[in-house]
């Protein structure tokens, strides 16, 4: 079992509206909801995948309420999908289509109730453009009991768990050491962990030695002080984390590790919604790091799920035929090791 | 008793954020969450004015109770403040600041449960300037069996009202005639019925004769094809309501009656946030019908009442001890009658 923590849980909320004017009124034309929070979308995504998932964290209130529903609706409403509903560019009908043997896993609630309501999130796209404007609740105030409660209930999944990720913001209330405790107790328990936070919670959560971290280029530049990837990314591994999986967006990812140092690259630049692609990366490292994949082979399955993710109409789910298909063709660099 | 109906209720969510840029992501630092469509905040102000009120129209799904529930906390939650939190501007402590007797009278909830889920708006906050950015969901699908349930539930409640109001915008499903159905019910039950929509649903509405229709400068010039207030307001009267009270934003309101044609002007512009303003005024001319006013004196209440909500830090919220400080200082002008 692949554990998520997701301490600030969201009600994912996307408006559709023909174009986005400031202190005009818009009529919505389109709205979904769905249950959010980076640790949920990962955990969707290692569901499809077909590794059983439990996720953890906070969710209370009405919102909270809707959320735990639809999570409780998202492993059935995920069947393999074997046709594909992609759409595919000019030539990719010669891509192969092997229709994949995996099915949906289901993905466990073992949330922690809170007093207050679980946040909304608001993804506001542009349908002349495409662009998304993001409105960000701040999440419920967590109070020093129910972190209590959190901790309890961790340390028994830690128990059965094969590897685990820590996503997201910091809800109120939570001190910002947090990560860096939930990190010390996976390594105490022996369970790889994988951290994906950003600004302090990252600072800190780094020092205690995490096996894995997720950084993008402006996490990274926010911690290092550096935009060259290379660097940034070195810099990063000397503050603690064992490994570090830099996502450059259309780029690639750069993967600097205790094995070796790789470049990981899409076969092509895609158009669309990179809204979630960091998540679904996040599932294809943990799930190869289960699966005991080499690191190149780990790569190419995180770059595929991202840029897939970035090729759906719908965003934060990947297209699993543009999946299939750009699995052979992710492009792997091996550096050669330099002096650290 | 006072009915509202509002067949579009709505939950309101504000989001204040330091401004809004199209495209980028933002973090909420401020938001609230209360009952709304126009017939709930028109309800709300006749609380506070002391009139018992009823609301009826739709809710359902997670929104819809967690809409009833913030209903339910509405009276106790609305103590009558003889004291007065406003912020009066330079030389209003000389204004006169008797204690209102007035308690905040109940609001009941006579909604009708429906399958699908109320709508949300939000309403994004420039904290820079003030300017707000409306996005509203378009309300849950009502079936034919729901609008029978309303359709019950209106005609029994119309037996104990002293008068009615029918607000807002229609869901989807609902067909564009039922405002004129209602308005048909309230005059064979001899309730006077205000009308305060809005396109199509407000022409066919006047056709049915409501005793008052109260539309704004946009809504009468979308209706009448005239921007010029006289001549709009009159054209609107002929189209079938007994009585059109215009709302002119910062001018006031024009009133073409069948006892005479009145203009009702602020004492002076305030600044503020619109949001509200009409509700108020809506709420201002049924509770002064109902208590029996000459129409200058109703007149003053809705002008009093709308530009104190203006000036409300809360949007949709009036300042009493504004209100009280404008009351006696609305202008009132009574035109000479004119041939029809």
């Amino acid at each position: 079992m692949i554990l998520t923590v997701t301490l600030n849980t969201a009600l994912d909320l996307t408006y559709g509206v023909p174009e986005l004017v400031p202190h005009a009124s818009h009529r919505v034309s389109e709205m979904s909801e769905r249950p959010g929070g980076k640790g949920l979308n990962v955990a969707r995504v290692l569901s499809a995948l077909g590794h059983r998932t439990v996720v953890t964290g906070f969710a209370g209130g009405a919102t909270g309420a809707v959320l735990r529903e639809l999570l409780a609706d998202l492993s059935p409403q995920q069947p393999a999908d074997p046709g594909g509903t992609d759409t595919p560019g000019p030539g990719a009908t010669s891509a192969p289509t092997a229709p994949t043997a995996t099915a949906p896993a289901p993905v466990t609630d073992a949330l922690v109730s809170v007093a207050g309501n679980t946040r909304r999130t608001i993804a506001v796209v542009d349908r002349a453009t495409g662009d998304t404007t993001q409105l960000n609740e701040p999440g419920p105030l967590v109070t020093a009991d129910e972190w209590a409660a959190l901790l309890g209930r961790y340390e028994e999944l830690l128990a059965g768990a094969d590897a685990v990720a820590l996503c997201g913001s910091l809800p109120p209330g939570i001190h910002v050491g947090a990560y860096a405790e939930l990190v010390r107790s996976a390594r105490t328990a022996g369970v790889p962990v994988l951290l994906d936070t950003s600004g302090e919670p990252l600072r800190r959560g780094i020092a205690a030695r995490p096996d894995l971290i997720k950084p993008n280029a402006d996490e990274l530049a926010q911690l290092t002080g550096s935009r060259e990837p290379m660097r940034a990314t070195r810099d990063a591994r000397r503050r603690g984390a064992h490994g570090v999986i830099a996502s450059l967006g259309p780029d690639g990812m750069l993967a600097v590790t205790p094995d070796g140092i790789w470049q990981a690259a899409p076969p092509a630049k895609v158009p669309g919604n990179p809204t979630g692609a960091g998540d679904s990366a996040v599932a294809g490292l943990l799930s190869g790091l289960v699966e005991g994949l080499s690191w190149p082979d780990r790569l190419r399955r995180a770059v595929a799920l991202s840029t897939a993710t970035v090729l759906s109409p719908t965003a934060g789910d990947f297209d699993r035929a543009a999946y299939e298909e750009l699995l052979p063709r992710v492009g792997i660099k091996e550096h050669a090791p330099a002096a650290r």
